[in-house]
């Protein structure tokens, strides 16, 4: 949708400058110890999904205020992302919600798709609303739960809707499923927990079954929402025995904002790789619950410290895990949302990548946390800006993402061509 | 809508069992000090308010899931408010939220009202979504605030639509204006603080200079949701500073879920009583956030404490202060919620009512926690139900108000005569 | 130390109100469907460990306000907790921690508690401090961690410390070892979360190899305190993992006050019972953190939520783990804090007895959230404290504990006997 | 006791690179739109006071692990503090609290600290412990409060001992007096809220009405701890209603970690600096409750919004309030810690000097929050740690104050004089 040589026309006048501050900033990583080609390389090959339902504007159960030219269809999602991802060069796959997005002809958005070098991230399910096609036509309803339900009906529904998201997913070449849950209670006493635990077992045992080969399976905790008392997988124990009881394919998915307050979820990202079961990130910040704010834009010294827990899972590289944003932009452009939180991860992969990762461990070693702290604030307090510069420019994406959306106009484009009161389905 | 007869049939047959359980209380009630007429008749006296928009299914952004059965028409409303109070005898009022409420005639209304013994408390006016009613025909957006927005325009209509809504209730009789603002930010940055906290307060100011005689203004804070990362109105800090700024008459307003975690409510209460800024409750129970769940159903200790200050604030009886019901029933039926709901309030203000005070003032001045324990326990641990069942069969109400409910088939009825698929508006 | 014609003296003008109150109880439980003398026998069986170390006034790191008539010795504090059991007739067993409790002859001190009818429940080891006990004379330090700790040295000592408490708990007829680490960091980047956990897995293996035949192992969990950024033993998913990598015999301990806030620890509790790894219980309150406030002071409902899983998870009686109060008694007399605790635990487990467990399941398999809180309700609102006094008055123990402590004048004896300024071992 | 050739030795081998990477630094800050000799001159200009208590150990309740090295009387401490001061710069106060430091010859103290460079901040009174010096010789006690006790006695001896900290103080050149209280209650119904709360306002306004010329007053809050059920002054709601009642020179002090969990700190540093009672901070970082962590360690964003609150409250500059560090040592070298948190406060300083504060208001005004997140990431992101050394260079200070701090050896040289097992006063 923005074709490389608008990019490039955004990129030219930018082009000294960015020369420039990139040679201080190869300085500053050479002299932290690292490579700095390597650290670029590592940066370019970075990707993000974008998720189809943040392509639109998110609310709050108080309310939801749209803004003009959002996509209106499964194909117009797509193009949103290529768009993102040409300015980016970071967020080369989308991530589907059925039945928000259940196309008839699966082909053809795949075919849609290829032509825009957009490929399909996992599937997410949804048994936290009632939808004909996900309720086998209303014939049962997830108001008490869906996998956790007391009723066998609703069980079978909920895995039946589970097995469609997989087999519409593998006709556009997906290879996970997503499963998060409402499944809970919102009054003590409303719910047998280890009865509901046990049937959510059950179900995931049954769509684990089902997966493809080469298919994994994700399963998501949450402490709350839309459960006010209890959730059924509630926190990364739970999610771990789900995983561990559902089968040899199922991992463990980490959203940044679904944690009580104080958890220390770097620690926690330790724990689920220590054990094999880390399967991929649902990324966005919070200050109070799941507020699927823009990510690192309240915490970016967290998501550093998150980032740094993966490259040293993955031995001094992003582990190949589902990335995926996760946000809801309920006042920004949903695609600047995008785009600032696609930055904000990429500045924290580049100063994780400039740690000085041997420095530290003999800091640790040591029990020296005054220098421990130096190394990570050496890489933290770095300018890292133009490396994640130059590793868009070298993957044809805008030096500048942001000005460039601003400056091509995508958005007035879109409601000249979408409209003023385009609604993207979804929450 | 529940004749007295009705409520008198499910009554006969409780009547042996609840002569001998309220003789046990009532000497229950002497031993620790009490006047036991004294205690039924501040339990009759209690009243608290069913707001409009809780006689509906509540839901969260992930969804709703409504029951069968609710009111369709302001007038259904307040016909399930007169039924819930035949049940309770305790919810005398209604509480209105403007423009989800909004009837073209004011006196048919009220006729309507007065000739099922029903009034209006509170209007609660709203500038946190956006309405053609609100927003003068859609020319403003409520998107980046109300009274806090930058551009004057949205002021003055969000002005206009509170001073509507004191018009609209003082045809109706009522005697108070809520206002609660989802103003505030989702970014850090996003606002100024100060510029948004003044323009607050001249909205509050004009629209204080436009109460009636009798009226009051209450404020009300809320920490988080819709905003996410700072709410102008955050804490009853500001809430106080608001009040004080905006007029003599304006008064903070207590929600029970509007909480950061671990605040002391009941300190909060007698903080706001002691300046004498305290105007009303609204009333509820959560574990996480604003999760309007059934009053005391997660926390009644709680509630009891609450209570106690506002017993103590009234020097042995609850100050008359605007009380409401303020819930969602996302899983219950609407009215089970609110009937659960008056009779955990009811209990907590009758074990309140049974604390030795003198005793727990000596206990207090002496340095005795354990004894101070041991006075609030006396009462708490009191099993008080068939004082406060006394108190509702001497206003000719149920014995037992959800046993009777069920008996009486309203829903059922309701169901039959509204549909399956009525669906209340709000939230 | 209280002899039983005492407890007899206080009991008798109390026994004729105590009838008839029984009688209430009694018919209260039968209506809820109860054989009210289960409900007794069950509260007569139940018993709680007093900690040797909550016998002496707690404190906080800004200071400690010591009562007089601490106990000086350990054969004091074992006098104390007979004192205690006296009036209770529920706290059966002391517990002790090593090295505030060091007894150079152990068969004297088993024998001085069986002359007194107290036995001893899980030992606690203790490597968060520095002693010369247990830090090989002063070798080495735990500043750093313990098990967690990165030099062997420092390791080998900390196991050496535990496997000193199995050799003494055997000696003194204990069958458990408690195991609270303080092992994490206080800043970004001290430790490695994963070396650590597996330095923490080593040495609990040890220890486990090391258990007498009979004896258990527990690991008890806590987010914060005195780690500040991270916990290595953090919340209940890294104590599942720890037991089950630790060996058979080993469990996860509950400590009340060791969550994050909004922690469901009710179904914490159904998950580790689920999982076969549930071992024990410290029982306190808090409103912030580990506050260790009296059981039941500041959420009895949370409480009682708690006893009703531990209540489901043995079927109708409460499992045979290890319980023990954990509290810090920094205003209250710390036996007068025991004392109200273990009433509050005897409340809530008459309450829990009471809940009609068959109307429950129904209530769940119904998806009727309205109705199970009646029936939660109706037990937890009756009044159980006759039910409580009887069991304990069949225990040879005092109708009212506080009232006979206090009219005993136990404390003014002690202060005569132990001086004013004895100070208790410990925290 | 850093003589100034040393400094100069350890700056002279990175003169060059300090040069180079200052060039950058300054074209950057000309780039955002600041003029780079304000932002050092401002930077030069900062001074945080160093507290007496926090040049030791720090520890928890559950233990301390001193280092060695410890200053053992006032004159060692305000050595330290002039040693810090020689390598930051930025430390040029010490505040003392009494009675940890309570020099019988105050005019000596003065005169030493006078040699050093170093003047005195804030006196800081301590009615939280007992200690003969402020218990009247032990004849009262503060376990159950001190200005909020019912004692009339103990209010007594609370203020004698607040007058005594001001008299010192004034010898001493000392312009405040902070006042924390722990006073509050760890038992529902232990506290009258509403009598704490107006005997605390009684010994504040007699404090206050003490004042010498030019003296301010301050109040600090804290939601718990001591105190774990209520805190007198709890919040900042509280801590202006104290000293909108104390007094004209009353101000309120804000702890970086005295705040429930999720407060928004820079909203309420805006809100106190609206009202015109901010008085002071207390810089330190926390995850859970009052950590005392080093500043910046755990959230430097938010440090960096609240300095851009005062910033903003100071039109550009920092507000001449008392600025100090509050921390606790627990693993790290104290002065290390000291050091690190000057920096981190400087480095948050100049990333907020360098906001474009007019393009900021822009974005306010014109609702764009991706554009405000723009413009603060734009500050944040840049390295200014050149600009802090510089401002250094300039106050004759360390370009790397930890590095010099290591290799001038001064740990190691104080141990040899001061003992491994000199204890510092305080916690």
């Amino acid at each position: 949708m923005i074709a490389a040589d608008r990019i490039a026309a955004c990129n030219a006048p930018l082009a000294d400058v960015h020369a420039r501050e990139l040679e201080a900033a190869l300085a500053t990583a050479s002299r932290l110890g690292a490579d700095p080609e390597d650290v670029i390389g590592e940066l370019a090959r970075f990707s993000v999904a974008a998720p189809s339902w943040a392509l639109g504007t998110g609310g709050t159960r108080f309310g939801r205020f749209p803004a003009g030219g959002e996509p209106r269809t499964l194909e117009e999602k797509i193009d949103d992302v290529a768009a993102l991802n040409a300015l980016t060069g970071a967020n080369r796959t989308i991530s589907l919600h059925v039945p928000w997005d259940d196309p008839p002809d699966a082909d053809a958005v795949r075919g849609h798709a290829a032509d825009r070098d957009v490929t399909f991230d996992a599937m997410n399910s949804n048994t936290f609303q009632d939808n004909p096609a996900t309720t086998d036509g209303g014939k049962v309803s997830y108001k008490f739960g869906s996998f956790a339900h007391t009723d066998a009906a609703v069980r079978e529904a909920a895995v039946a809707h589970n097995l469609r998201c997989i087999e519409l997913g593998d006709q556009l070449g997906s290879r996970a499923l997503s499963i998060w849950l409402g499944d809970g209670a919102n009054h003590p006493g409303q719910a047998d927990f280890r009865g509901q635990f046990e049937r959510v077992v059950e179900g995931l045992r049954r769509v684990h079954d089902h997966l493809p080969d080469g298919w994994v399976l994700f399963t998501e905790h949450k402490p709350f929402e839309p459960a006010f008392y209890a959730t059924v997988n509630q926190d990364w124990g739970s999610s771990l025995l789900l995983a561990q009881a559902a089968g040899e394919r199922a991992r463990c998915l980490v959203d940044l904002g679904h944690h009580l307050p104080g958890a220390n979820i770097e620690q926690i990202v330790s724990r689920l790789a220590m054990v094999g079961r880390l399967g991929g990130f649902h990324f966005n910040d919070s200050k109070y619950g799941d507020d699927d704010l823009t990510s690192g834009s309240v915490t970016p010294y967290q998501l550093f410290l998150i980032v740094c827990e993966l490259v040293s899972a993955g031995d001094g590289r992003m582990p190949d895990l589902a990335y995926m944003l996760d946000q809801s932009a309920n006042v920004k452009d949903p695609l600047e949302d995008l785009l600032q939180s696609t930055e904000a991860i990429h500045v924290a992969l580049a100063q994780a990548l400039l740690v000085d990762r041997p420095g530290l461990a003999v800091a640790q070693r040591d029990n020296d946390p005054a220098m421990a702290e130096e190394v990570l604030h050496a890489a933290f307090r770095s300018d890292v800006r133009p490396l994640v510069a130059e590793a868009r420019r070298r993957n044809g994406a805008a030096l500048r993402p942001l000005r460039a959306f601003r400056d091509l106009a995508y958005r007035r484009e879109r409601i000249a061509e979408r409209g003023e009161s385009a609604v993207s389905t979804g929450l």
